[in-house]
C-alpha cells in the first residue's frame, strides 16, 4: 500500500506543436493537486512544427503513486497529443558511472562536487583502463574496476563493462577523459546516456591531439566540448562548450594545463544539466532548458 | 467594427503563488484559440510566495479585439487570483525617447541598431542639454530638442521635457549618458520607465567619476550597469551588467575608451529586454525573463 | 636640413636567439639618447631558436633623422645579428583602405572609432563591389569606389583596385565583410597587409555560410576570427578571435545578429593591434605583443 | 667552494624612470653571460616618473654564486640608479603556508594544483581555527595546526601562528577563506606576503556576507577578489578579480555555490602570479607582469 507522500517530478515532453498543449498539461497537473515550480518551452521552426517542454511540479502529501500519476498522464494528456515524454523524480537520485583513463582532473572535479552535495547523484562505480586513479577512487569509497584494453581484448572488456554497468543499474555514464573509443555495440546499450568531454571547441580539432593542433594553427582561444556519444566520433549532440584566451606565449603544455580548467567546468555543467533533466536530444542537437 | 486579424501579445503577471495559475492562464488563452509561443516563470522564496510569469501568445485571424481579450482575462483569470498584469502587443512598437549630453557612443549604438531593424521601437525625439549631437540626430531624421540646464532653470526645463515627452506619447526614456540628475518630480512621471547607463559595476563606484575611482583603487575589471532610475541616485533596480578586463597598463583615458564598448553593449541589452517586455520590476530588483 | 625634433618609434625585430640581443639594442638606443617606453619579447622553442621583440622608444629633441637612426641601427645592431627588423614612427599615421560589400556593421565600427580618435589611421578610400554603402561613406567624407565584380571582369576590376590602392599609398587593407575571394595576384601585392574578418571561430566553419553551419551543428558558442589573408581561404595567420554564447533558442537570423557584435569587436581589436605595430607574422601564426 | 651550475633568476626592479635603465641592466646580465628569457616593463605617469621591470634570465654553467651576482648587480647597476630590487631563483621553491577555516574549496584547489605540479611551491604547514579540514590535509601529508580562536585567546593564538610560520621559514601565506581578521601585529610580520580571497567583486560588498548583499542588491554578476592583506579590511592591493553571470533565478545558496568556482580560480591565478614573481606592489595597487 502506498502511503501519502510528496512527489517532485520533472516532466519532459516533445510533440507536434499546436494550441492547447500547455493548457492540457497544466490542467492535468492542477487536477492532481500539483503546483508547477518551473516551466520552460521551445518550439522549432514552423515547418518542423515541434514543441518541447520541461515542467517541474510538486505534489504535496498525495495518495497517488508515481505509477498512477504517469498512467493518468499517458491516457489523458500524452496519447491524444502523440507526445514523447518522461517524468523523473527528484527523490530518486540518478546513478552515474565514471569511465576514466589516466588524467584525474575531470574525475576529481565530479567527485568533489558530489561529496560537497553540489552534484545530486549516486556513483556506484568507476571503470578505468588504467590503474593510476584507483587510489583516488578509494579515497571516495567508490568501487573501482580495472579493465585494461588492448587490440585483442577490447570486445570482451566492453562486454565486461556493460555487465558491470547494468548490474549497478547505471542511469548514465560520464567519460571523464576516457581515452578509448567505445564501439557501436557499447554505445547502443546506453543511447543518449553517455556524456563525453572533448578537449577542443568542436567542430574544430575533432579527433586526436586537439591541443597540439590548436597550437599549430595558432588560435587565440582554446575550448572544450561536452556532448552525448554517438557512433560518429566527436559528432554527437553538443550539451555545453566554453573557451579560454591564449596567446603566442602558451606552449602546448600550457594549453594542456589551461585546458584542464575548461574541461572540468564544461563537463560539470553538462553533467548537472543532464542530472537535472534539463537536456532533450533532438536529432543531433540538444535543447538545454 | 473590428475585422478579423492576428494578435501577438506578451502577458506579464505577478500574483500570490498557488496551484493552478499556469493552468488557469493557459486554459483561458486556449479557449480564445491562442497558441503559446513562449513562457517563463519564477517563484520567489516560499516565505514571500509570489509568482511571476511571461507568456507570449498568438491568436490567428481572431474576431476579438485586444480590449475584449483583456476584459475577459481580467474577469476570468486575473481578478480571482489578485494578479497584477499587463499585455503588450508586438504590432504596437514602443515609443522610446533618448536623453543625452555630449558623449555619442550610447546614442549612436541605439540609433544604429534601430535603423538596422535590430531594435524594434519608434524614436519620436531626442532631448539634450548640449547641442553637440544635434547633427548626428539629424542624420537619422529624429527631432532633437536642445534644453540646456543650469542651476536656475532646471525645474523649468524639466517641465518642458516632460511636456515634450508626453506630447510624443513616450513609453520609456533612455538616458544614454545624460549627465544631469533628474529630479524626483521628473522620475515620478515615468515610474519604471527610465533606463540609465552607469559607467561602473554597481554598487562599486556609484556617483561621479567612476573610471577615475576604478583606476585609483586598482581594480582588474571595469564594468557598466543599466538600471531603472529611482529617486536614489544609482540605486535603482539593475537590469543588466557586464565587465571588461583591465590591468596596470591602462590609464584613466584607456578605461574611458574600453568602458565605452561595455556601456553601449550593456545599455543595448537592457533596452532590448525592456522593449520585448522581458523585465518585471519587483521591489528594488528585476526579473529578466 | 633636418631640424631638431622628437621621434617616437616602434621597433620590431626577429633574429636567432642568443645572449646579448636586448643589451645590444637597448645600448644602441641609449647611445642615441632614446628612452625605452615599452618592450615585449618572445622566444620560440629552443629547437627553433628565434627571438622576437617589440620596443617603443622616444628620442627627445634629436638632430638625427629617422634615416640616420635606421642606418646606424642597421650597421651596428641588425646586421651583426642577422635581424629582420623595421621601425614605424607614431607621427606617421598608417593609410588604411576598407573593402566592403553590403553589410555595414564592420565598416561603421571602424569609421566611428576613426572619427572618435580611437583608431589612429588615415582612410584614403573605400572600395566596394556594391553601391549600398556609398552614402554612408559620403557621410564620413571618404572617397568611395564602386567596382562591381562578376565572373568576366574580376581580373580587370582587381587590377583597377590595386591601382587605386597603390595611388593612395595604402599601407594595409581591411576586408570589412568583403564578399569576394581575392585572387593570388591581388594578395601578392599586399603580403601580410590584408586583414579579413571571418564570421566563425576558425578553423571551425571555414568557407561559406558559417552561421547556418553553426546552427546545424548545434554549437553553444559562435565566434569570429580576424586573420591575415593568404592564398588559402580562411587559412591565414589568426590575429584575434572571440565568441558569444548561444542556445537552442537562437535561429540562424539570431546568430547573424549576435555575430555582428562579435565580428566588429574582433576586427577592431585586430586592426588596432596592426596599427600599433603589435603583430609579427611568423610562419602561419602571429605574435601579438 | 661553489661548483659550476645553472642559475635562472627573476629580477624585479623599481626606480626613477630615465634613459638607459634597460641598457644598463641588460648590459650587466650579458657581461655575466646571461640570456634574457623574458622581460616586461611599465612606466607610471610622467609626473610620478617611476619605472618597473621584470626580467627572467638564465646563466648556464656559471662559476658565479647568486651572492656574487647580486653583489655585482648592486654595485654596478642598482645603486647608481637608486633601484629597489630583488632577485628570486627558480630552483628555490617558495614556502607557502595556508590558513583556512571550514570551507574546503580554495584549499583543495591549491593542494590539487600543487600535487599535479601546476603550483611550484612547498607547503610546510596549514593553520586552521577549526578541525574540519584536518583529515583533508592529512591526505596530502601536510602538517595541520589547529589553533582555535576566541575573543580571549586571539592575541596568543596569533603569536603561536607567527612562531609556527617563522619556524617553517614561510615565504608567504594564503588565506584560503580564513574567517578571522588578522590583527595589525600579525600583518606587520608578513608585509606584502599575505594573500586573501574575498568573495565579492571589491570594492562592492566589502565586509561580511557579500553573497547575501549581492542577492539583496540584485546584481547580475557576482565576483571574487584576491588581494594582499593590509590593516584596512578588504582594502589591500588587488591582484586578480573575476565574475560570473547570475540572474533572478539564483537564491543566496546558488550564489555561494557559483561563487566557489570563481573564488578558487581567482585565488589560484593570484597565487601563481605571486609564486612566479610577477607582482609588484606599488602603493595600494599592483603591477602584475
Amino acid at each position: 500500500m502506498h502511503s501519502n507522500t510528496d512527489i517532485t517530478g520533472r516532466l519532459l515532453i516533445c510533440c507536434p506543436d499546436r494550441p492547447g498543449i500547455v493548457a492540457g498539461v497544466s490542467q492535468f497537473l492542477y487536477a492532481q493537486g500539483a503546483n508547477i515550480l518551473d516551466a520552460s518551452q521551445h518550439s522549432t521552426d514552423p515547418w518542423e512544427g515541434l514543441f518541447f517542454m520541461r515542467m517541474v511540479f510538486h505534489l504535496q502529501n498525495t495518495a497517488m503513486s508515481p505509477e498512477q500519476l504517469e498512467a493518468g498522464f499517458r491516457e489523458k494528456v500524452a496519447q491524444p497529443r502523440q507526445m514523447e515524454w518522461r517524468i523523473d523524480y527528484t527523490d530518486r537520485r540518478k546513478r552515474m558511472a565514471i569511465m576514466v583513463s589516466k588524467y584525474d582532473h575531470c574525475m576529481m572535479d565530479l567527485l568533489w562536487r558530489w561529496r560537497s552535495g553540489e552534484l545530486n547523484v549516486e556513483i556506484p562505480l568507476i571503470i578505468s583502463n588504467h590503474k593510476d586513479l584507483q587510489k583516488l577512487a578509494a579515497g571516495f569509497d567508490i568501487p573501482f574496476h580495472y579493465l585494461p584494453v588492448d587490440a585483442l581484448n577490447k570486445a570482451q572488456q566492453e562486454q565486461q563493462a556493460i555487465a558491470l554497468l547494468q548490474q549497478q543499474q547505471t542511469d548514465f555514464i560520464v567519460l571523464a577523459r576516457y581515452m578509448q573509443i567505445l564501439s557501436p555495440g557499447f554505445v547502443k546499450e546506453f543511447p543518449g546516456r553517455i556524456i563525453n568531454i572533448h578537449h577542443s571547441f568542436l567542430p574544430a580539432f575533432a579527433g586526436a591531439r586537439p591541443y597540439l593542433n590548436a597550437y599549430t594553427r595558432g588560435v587565440k582561444l582554446i575550448g572544450a566540448t561536452a556532448h552525448y556519444v554517438t557512433d560518429d566520433l566527436d559528432e554527437g549532440p553538443i550539451i555545453e562548450q566554453d573557451v579560454a584566451r591564449v596567446s603566442h606565449k602558451h606552449a602546448v603544455d600550457d594549453l594542456v594545463m589551461l585546458g584542464r580548467d575548461i574541461e572540468r567546468q564544461v563537463l560539470t555543467r553538462a553533467v548537472k544539466a543532464h542530472v537535472e533533466d534539463r537536456v532533450i536530444i533532438h536529432g543531433n542537437k540538444t535543447i538545454v532548458f
